[in-house]
């Protein structure tokens, strides 16, 4: 850390404020990662850091030793890092690292979201999809950007142990899992009640439609399963997380997954 | 609607942007209702309403009709109804509300939230109770102001239909509740597995824990069952609200009520 950074307009502060946008990950294929916490669990998942901005007060932070000894760190004024920062309140630390490798073993339950774009509620069903014993997500269609910094922080550090993978079309996403065995679980206000429905099997995908939409079309005309989850009320659907984490659970417990 | 309302600082437009602040809410026992779906489920729930805001070009919408059939309402120019409005697109309609009465009648299952914070958590349980077959809720301690807009929002309009009560001491409603017979639930790290839990019984209440905190130490000196979901992985925990969709929809379930 031999350069302290004042300027606002500085070349690496500039470079990280462009990685928290899509457009800027997509072209260098890295992604920020920010605060103490999340910086170890990306080092901890072994994530390859390109560098890093730390506050003046946080050199002395264990992520701020860490990152000194495998990437270039700047040591920055609280002003210069809050302009490189996507968050309210910026946490002294941030870190540039490649974004990780899609994995090559095979998934067994898979989550989809179908459109799914509030980034707060991608960002928790990534983390259930870690606590349920699920081993993949995939973010479909116009779903929100896997790295973006809410979803990020929302996943609580799953984004660096649960793969990834995109797809821009989730029906021909939805086709080639069938194809290969999959069984395909989709839910909608029409279906059948979830709770009593057949199994799905070893291998399954739960698809997860947008907040304003639902499922979309195409992928229910090519779902084995359509289900509903039973509700009292006038309520007429679940926040998108929540009736995400009730059905991953419920497949949890009875698919016999993950051995709680 | 006699009036036209242009200028950022008028009396009615002041008035509305006091009410999306907690301390504007209490004062006038009011809170803003935005948007035509929201504003119809509130006066289909039968709610007071005491005056509206309505954008020129919104003027024929069926809220705005029945709206202008009950109390005062003021045609407003885009900008000064953005003034009034906590959103960051503002909908074109606002009505303040009077806060509706807590609920004479008993409660069996309620869901307590001890100092959650995070209003799309607490407005997206709300929407759960009512899906799950919950009757009450209950604001405690630091929890967020159960009237704020994004509480409202997240709610989907659970708030109109679902009594809420606020308890400024956690522990002090947990020993009311269980005096009065209730079975108390609390979800912990520490507490033994949640689907092997004995039955709560006819009343209980489900206390949901902070997102930084978890249950407080006196509510889990307290309850009557301390629980922990099962989790794979590295995951520490779950978003508060996808836990509390869990447990909700697991108590649902096994303890028969709601009658899906």
């Amino acid at each position: 850390m031999l350069e302290i950074i004042r300027s606002t307009s500085n070349d690496k502060i500039k470079h990280m404020a462009l990685l928290q946008t899509a457009k800027g990950r997509r072209a260098e294929s890295a992604f920020p990662v920010e605060g103490e916490k999340m910086v170890l669990e990306a080092l901890a998942a072994g994530l390859k850091a390109h560098f890093a901005l730390v506050r003046e007060d946080c050199a002395g932070l264990e992520a701020a030793g860490r990152l000194k000894a495998c990437c270039p760190c700047y040591l920055c004024s609280a002003p210069a890092i809050a302009r490189a920062s996507d968050a309210v309140t910026p946490q002294g630390i941030i870190a540039a690292f490649s974004l990780p490798e899609p994995a090559a073993r095979a998934h067994q339950a898979t989550v989809l979201l179908d459109g799914v774009q509030d980034p707060g509620n991608c960002g928790a069903i990534w983390r259930t999809c870690e606590a349920a014993g699920f081993d993949q997500i995939v973010f479909a269609g116009s779903a929100a950007d896997p790295f973006s910094p809410k979803v990020v922080r929302a996943s609580m550090g799953a984004v660096f142990r649960i793969p990834v993978s995109r797809a821009a079309d989730a029906a021909q996403a939805v086709k080639d899992y069938r194809a290969q065995g999959y069984c395909v679980l989709a839910s909608s206000l029409s279906g059948s009640p979830f709770f009593q429905r057949p199994s799905a099997g070893k291998r399954y995908v739960l698809v997860i439609g947008s907040e304003a939409h639902g499922v979309s079309q195409p992928v229910l005309d090519l779902a084995d399963h359509v289900l509903r989850l039973p509700m009292a009320g006038k309520t007429e659907s679940l926040n998108a997380a929540v009736a995400a984490g009730i059905m991953m659970y419920d497949l949890f417990l009875k698919e016999g997954r993950g051995g709680c």
